[in-house]
């Protein structure tokens, strides 16, 4: 063999580079070790429910007859998008079978969504604190980020329209908006949800919807459809999902939906260009779909025990500040120490409630500002309100015995 | 309400408008109106195949027992990618569980892969006719393509060195080798490998090699795994699927393995964004992994079969030239007609044979280069043989009766 000049081995892309790691996840090595140890976790971390799969969801994984899995068409089933929309015509929204395109999970609309809408270099306006993977999803696609801060104070609502709309930079392609809200479980008011509209349509950009957690709401509280709104059917984009409707995170289900017909025309190709969504999760898709509202007045009514049972005893706790959701199934909560990475690590690595301990996301991750969140934590309350009691305790024991510990007056 | 200045609606992205169409799903609108009139299609355009499901795969899904169908790991379950690990060993290649992230088929391997190694304006190496979909993905993630094109007369085989490094520009991140082709069946050598693999690190740039059709070579021909080359560890990027092995397209699970850790965890952070692969998907590839050779000779005995029958009677047509293939299901088919786009949706459209119509995929789509492929299209062979007969009875009917019909000597 002649010799020959070697060039350095490649170097991976820099957006290869910037992907964050997810504060969801990025304990796990701490929780293995804590396992080995014999240490029962309560896993409060992760937006995995507990709750069953909804019992037609599943039929469809245990019934599926074809001798063959074969590719869905890259929209998605017809049957499946009828029935999609006869589910939105119930609450009102009208939509065509041509306006959606059924997807790999929210993830992957929000893949599409963000793409559509931006250009390398463009930005999407995020509302912190937010769901930690629309940056991971605008850095996969070089699109960049720009953020408006929500707080604790406020019930993290939005702030006025002028501070929303000095952070619309001249590339800023779309803002989203996750409704009802995670990591908040933040329910927006539909002025809220109006003032943004209001907004993309006089700026001309996109108004994403992430509303993966619609029925989870709480008393009184609404959460408005994107698709529900007057004067919005070039500007609004909505992402769905079965992940937490029907309990079916592992499905891998949504979709996205818009009446631009462009928009949704170059979303169709990016489904295209992946063939499909999974097949035999559409049909548990479409199998649930049609479940009367006591299956989801039953998981609501589940989902509000538990929220109530984690508020009382996390506002018995001295120092813990939060405010109150009215849907989804996390809360976030300030609790009184310097940094939320160490305190979620100690609670993994040592800390020790008669073998028990329990798992939080801690907050940084969840903003975009440097500097922020770090004395907060997300908490996903996906285990019932017996196993939510107990590991409340043992927060409560952490937090009384963890050595940075803050005074709090 | 107040009056108030109204922006344009807002413009999709560039790379939004630039999504090509797929070559191998564009003639769907004509084909519905082939059906409405009542005629039976031939569907040759798609490589859905009909062969069985591979019965362990389908058995996970029918015996899925838990009752919430839960996230998987971001990498995929541990024992999945302990059972790939066993596999690779199982023809020599050494690989362990962290050097491989499980996917959403091999498109979202591609899609994390693609964006691994390139930034927005960095572009990927193709050998055309080419995969259409890598135009796809490299559009969805702001990334160019550039081309080095093969030919029917040399077998869809690579030209040498130095026409390959002529393409390569100061951008050029990665090349991407599909073997055995889509949409050529050609199984490249191992001293064409062995150059892309020299190639790669002498100019310091990745290659990734998409072997989702591994086992399907007929005859002597060896698939050249890039895994198995020494001194490719931080170049090499596999891409692997079990929609064709299995024929198990519609479970969307498939994996990108390389040894580069640095690439690797920039993939598993894209993994963690998306949070997992489908999950009865996975059990249903772990179910089937392990299944003896014998399935994987009688299912390349099936597509042997069936590409001889395709390439006598092809051969026995006037003015129609192919190279036989030794791999895959496809053909690429040089056709005696102006404009196989046309006569593809004239097959459709006008052609009726008994009441019989047959569909291809127009070659141009699989080009990047304008004006090539015009008169190709590809064959896919996705039904049994006695099927895949009487369609070439439908086309050769077709090419008779076509006005379009160019004159050959």
């Amino acid at each position: 063999m002649p010799a020959q000049k070697t060039a350095p081995s490649p170097a991976l892309s820099a957006r290869g580079r910037g992907m964050p790691a997810s504060p969801i996840r990025k304990l796990a090595p701490s929780a293995e070790r804590a396992l080995a140890r014999g240490m029962r976790i309560f896993k409060l971390n992760i937006g995995q429910p507990d709750v069953a799969t909804a019992a037609p969801f599943i039929a469809a994984y245990r019934g599926f007859e074809p001798d063959v899995i074969g590719y869905a068409p890259s929209d998605g089933f017809k049957s499946y998008r009828e029935a999609i929309v006869r589910y939105y015509g119930s609450f009102d929204v009208e939509i065509g079978t041509d306006d959606l395109v059924v997807t790999t999970g929210g993830s992957e609309a929000l893949m599409m969504a963000f793409a559509a809408c931006c250009d390398p270099g463009d930005d999407v306006l995020l509302f912190e604190p937010c769901y930690p993977n629309y940056i991971g999803f605008a850095t996969w696609l070089g699109v960049k980020t720009s953020f408006v801060t929500t707080t604790r104070e406020q019930g993290y609502h939005l702030p006025d329209r002028a501070t929303i709309e000095a952070r619309i930079g001249p590339r800023t392609r779309a803002m989203v908006v996750c409704n009802p809200g995670n990591p908040t479980g933040t329910v927006h008011t539909r002025d809220e949800i109006e003032m943004l509209a209001d907004i993309a349509r006089s700026r001309g950009i996109f108004l994403i919807s992430d509303e993966v957690y619609r029925e989870l709401v709480f008393g009184d509280a609404e959460a408005v459809p994107v698709l529900s709104l007057p004067g919005m059917d070039q500007h609004a984009i909505q992402v769905d999902s079965t992940s937490k409707r029907y309990s079916a995170c592992g499905a891998r289900i949504g979709w996205v939906t818009t009446r631009n017909a462009d928009l949704r025309a170059a979303m169709l190709k990016m489904g295209q260009a992946r063939l499909s969504a999974p097949t035999v999760g559409q049909l548990g898709g479409e199998a649930a779909i049609g479940l009367p509202d006591d299956y989801r007045r039953s998981v609501v009514a589940e989902y509000k025990g538990r929220r109530d049972v984690l508020v009382k005893r996390l506002e018995a706790m001295p120092g813990v500040e939060l405010a109150a959701p009215d849907g989804a199934f996390y809360i976030m909560v300030e609790l009184p120490v310097d940094d939320t990475n160490e305190f979620c690590a100690w609670l993994l690595e040592e800390h020790d409630h008669g073998g028990d301990t329990v798992m939080l996301a801690p907050g940084e991750g969840f903003y975009g500002t440097p500097g922020l969140g770090t004395n907060e934590a997300r908490i996903a309350y996906v285990l019932d309100s017996e196993d939510l009691d107990h590991a409340m305790d043992v927060l409560e024991s952490g937090l009384a015995h963890y050595p940075g510990r803050k005074e709090t007056s």
